[in-house]
């Protein structure tokens, strides 16, 4: 069946009864708007809204669930990168109306599992249609604890570099697959002083360098140690994007003490320190080749 | 110049700065998520998300400007259909890499234009890009006081039914200038004990029903009554879609007072009684013909 037979109102109702809600939910999905309860205490609220696109991020051919898991975790990985914690989220589908019933209800399943993944309750679903590709967006809000919350800015030279996981090729499969680090980032700020930290969504080549640009500061990186998934190529670590890795700047002084603790925290998920920062002014040129840039 | 000529961060570079920021964000545009000041006291967080797609809500010929505003407009909205206040906005455009930049800036004029309107800060902007039509997405976070929000539930038996403005025809031009209701809702609120509200933004015909059913009760609109815009017919009132004008339910008694206080407060405005709610099971037949629906 086409979306076409269906219409939203059916597709809605046949979608937002599954939705699993927190307590904290006063109204979900199915009036204007949604009503939350909002952070208690010292947090600060924290919203980011992110969106895929058919061409662009996923095949048509890729499986829907695999796409409904990916749309839910990329602003969930943008979470990980604040050390946030992720509660609400809203989902909006621009889908034609030739578009299968069947591809939509499994791509919200994948949405719905994602979601659950992380407690993340979906507060509102809003579909729209199009003559053009499917898109997904996903708003997510939550909260983080005033003095925990980790930007881009705070990068000082002389600091170590570090990735999470491996780099390079998640195009295959990785990218729609991944789990945002988000229990790690947390472990992060509650044992260390992380002063710069953010997700790698373009590639540590694009990423890296808007990094260091928000600290003020220039970075080296020493491309032998990239860790690198199996099958990727230096230049793909650097390339490719989609890892959806943590890239964060920790002071010298706390480097190894930071390395032994996760190897026994997380022992199955490898850390690895690929530089550090520098001054501006030692920067003699741009060392690294562009990761992935929308609209270039 | 396209924005395949400028790339997606040098495109933000441009649009970012120019946001004007309350005193309640902590953390703006330009890093991994947002971070801004929760709802103080008794008030819950409102959320809300909605797109705006080339070729079904808008032409590529309409003034940028105005599909800005119209975004941004949307999600308002909802905000005065729960009689809530907004206060932050995440943007995530999507546009082909041929798109004008000029376009795009304009547009995202049009977005300032109409957040500053409700003095709503814009915290966020993504973009992504696509081989379809444009989309703009805008997700709106704000709050609402405990006692004061009221949704499509609670609609009774016996109540008179209410619109703001006039309806029909709003294709033409209203769509993309309208002004949320949102002053309105809040006075209605603050004198009045509404039962149940939704704005119209697929017409009467299908959004009535809507606050019908999800109130369990049925309905009968007295056609003569129904305020038009200048050269719409009773069916464009019912089908056109677009009005955002709010259709709400009180009982009886406060309707009197009701109409008399608003023509002090709005004198411009006008506000009518259309009909009634009434037993389920004393509807006939479904009176209405249908407004917009997705997909159909």
């Amino acid at each position: 069946m086409k979306l076409r037979q269906l219409g939203e109102d059916r597709l809605l109702d046949q979608l937002l009864p599954r939705l699993p809600l927190g307590k904290s939910v006063s109204l979900g999905a199915g009036d204007d708007c949604a009503l939350v309860a909002p952070p208690v205490g010292g947090n600060l609220l924290v919203v980011k809204t992110d969106c895929i696109v058919e061409g662009i991020h996923f095949l048509r051919r890729a499986s829907a669930l695999d796409v409904g898991w990916k749309a839910m975790m990329r602003p969930l990985s943008d979470f990980a990168a604040m050390s946030a914690l992720p509660q609400f989220a809203l989902i909006t589908l621009i889908a034609s109306k030739e578009t299968e019933v069947g591809w939509v209800t499994k791509c919200y399943r994948g949405l719905r599992k994602a979601a659950a993944r992380f407690k993340v309750s979906i507060v509102g679903g809003e579909t729209s249609s199009t003559r053009g590709p499917i898109a997904i967006s996903v708003g997510v809000v939550g909260f983080v604890e005033k003095n925990r919350w980790i930007s881009r800015r705070s990068g000082k030279v002389g600091d170590d570099l570090f990735v999470t996981g491996r780099l390079g090729g998640a195009i295959k499969r990785k990218h729609l697959q991944f789990v945002p680090r988000i229990a790690e980032s947390r472990w992060l700020t509650k044992s260390f002083s992380i002063h710069a930290m953010m997700d790698l969504s373009d590639g540590l080549g694009v990423d890296l360098p808007r990094l260091a640009h928000a600290s003020k500061v220039g970075f080296e990186i020493e491309m032998e140690n990239l860790p690198l998934n199996r099958g990727a190529k230096i230049g793909d670590a650097i390339s490719d994007g989609e890892d959806y890795e943590l890239l964060f700047a920790i002071s010298r002084r706390q480097s190894k003490r930071l390395q032994r603790s996760w190897r026994k925290k997380f022992p199955r998920l490898r850390l690895t320190r690929i530089g550090s920062l520098i001054p501006q002014s030692a920067v003699r040129n741009p060392q690294l080749p562009g990761g992935y840039v929308h609209f270039q």
